[in-house]
């Protein structure tokens, strides 16, 4: 008896649910504009049974970019902030950080020299602020810095800087059963223990960078141990592979907005039957950041000359988004 | 209009085979003893609202081993059985291997040499037939191998020596709300063809060894090629590190069959609140094998002592399941 009432419920919150979102319209923040009209027009096709561009729920999979996809990623990524803010923390235990490049660059804010340290300087940062820990230390530094952390520019939490459009349209492909996935070049611990209350993407849908862990007993405990060691690159060429290796499936839509989104979009075009690739294209300097093709974050420059040569759809933030972030 | 049909539809669909599944008691393939009794008595602790033991749905997280538990492993692993069918087949376009280890010992079907190459003449054979295809190539020849051959000695399809109880806990744990995972130290795509239609476990919820894939265009379009090289073991304290890189949620339930799973389940148990762990012991040697301490296809020893130490439940085949294979 009680079964059946719950089921009842279900069924009832669902119907009211659906017939409630069906009144609004879907994506209420995009305006009318071929971009949103392409993706309307796609999740249709695939979704409505007897189409012929049918796709069962089962194989509705849909990749989304982290960094500039789904949240700002100006003026440097938000988990290289973590990083500096990791930095400021832990220097009262590392007194030799003062001299120390490319922490002495951190501790006096001088990005120049950061600048200059290059791709080693970064790796050393990412070791010394993401390695050393268990896994669910990691995640609890995780979860405090992203409740506390604001970004130094905004003065904003990070995790208000996502894109109202871009939950919309997550909200909006989970009502019709694609499962959805965030394929990122960012650390995958870095993001899991968040993308569920920002995004609804749960931690098994988000694939990513990251290091080596490695199985210990401690005090008869087991654990994860982070090691200062490179695992997985999810970037450019990474990217299918991530997707292949977490999810064993070839996506039907992929969603990125730069040239390390490329071999995604590739990779889910070259499926058989009707597939969406998107670009979110950075063109609003008043209400977010401008840039593309000589931009050192996010650059867009060979994949946006292969959208327009393909037809992919490029989002043009500043006309075809009504909001860009939740709230204003 | 249609869209309400569709939805009262489901409902009743929902309720039937809810009430009928109810009707006929969950596990009908199980006795009615200590280990079924376990099994269900953890599923409703953790699935009851209002139960101090309730885990929400997102987190009733499920994970099997799959040889020797989910299906049988002797007297070889039923990869292994691909991997000599595959050099059979190819050695034709390899006359080299007429008189050369352990292509040699695998052509002329003898065992005892092939044991004699040890680990590194099973990572070539590995390499040899698992290697140096792209990814779609390589499940279009696992689904053929899986749709045609037949294990040598009970002369039967591979897939319909699966375990028919452990078929229907799956069915009764997704009924349940649980995700059901494999986590196996098998191939991830050697399991993925098959695991939908065999075990109702889709490809994103396969968990297994790898080899390295890479990002090639060949003729402009994009492909993974696999190469002969290890990526991943997922194997002892392999496996914590891929439930942690796949998942990244502590399952609440493990179920593994020998010492390879150990660790899997240590990782399972360590976690907060109720959790169970399982392993099968194959104790049966007129329905299936009969193997534990000593044997090297999937040997059971320090498990089994950490299981009866920590009352993990360990199911005895002989005696807990009413029926091996489904069937019969």
């Amino acid at each position: 008896m009680k079964m059946r009432f719950f089921w009842l419920l279900s069924t009832i919150i669902i119907v009211i649910s659906a017939i409630a979102a069906q009144a609004a319209g879907p994506l209420p923040a995009w305006n009318d504009t071929m971009s949103k009209r392409a993706i309307i027009a796609f999740v249709e096709k695939v979704t409505i049974p007897g189409s012929p561009d049918y796709v069962p729920p089962a194989e509705r999979i849909a990749v989304f970019d982290n960094d500039g996809t789904l949240w700002s990623e100006q003026p440097l990524y938000f988990q290289f902030y973590f990083a500096i803010d990791r930095v400021k923390e832990l220097s009262a235990n590392h007194p030799e950080w003062k001299t120390q490049h490319p922490f002495q660059a951190v501790l006096e804010g001088d990005m120049k020299a950061l600048a200059t340290s290059g791709k080693k300087g970064l790796v050393e940062l990412i070791m010394a602020t993401h390695a050393g820990m268990t896994t669910d230390e990691f995640a609890g530094i995780v979860s405090d810095w992203v409740q506390t952390a604001r970004h130094p520019a905004l003065n904003r939490p990070y995790t208000s800087l996502v894109f109202q459009p871009m939950l919309e349209l997550l909200d909006y492909l989970r009502a019709k059963f694609f499962k959805t996935y965030i394929v990122s070049g960012g650390g995958i611990e870095f993001m899991r223990p968040w993308t569920e209350a920002v995004y609804g993407i749960p931690p098994e849908q988000v694939v990513g960078s990251s290091i080596v862990t490695k199985f210990e007993m401690r005090d008869g405990k087991p654990v994860l141990v982070r090691e200062p060691k490179v695992h997985f690159i999810d970037d450019k060429e990474g990217k299918p592979v991530g997707i292949n290796q977490h999810i064993g499936r070839r996506p039907i839509l992929a969603f990125g907005n730069s040239d390390g989104d490329l071999q995604m979009l590739q990779w889910t075009m070259a499926g058989q039957g009707t597939r969406l690739a998107l670009l979110v294209h950075h063109t609003d300097g008043k209400r977010e950041w401008a840039y593309d093709r000589e931009s050192h974050i996010g650059r867009l420059d060979k994949a946006l000359d292969e959208a327009r040569a393909k037809g992919w759809t490029v989002v043009d933030m500043k006309n075809d988004w009504k909001q860009i972030y939740p709230g204003k």
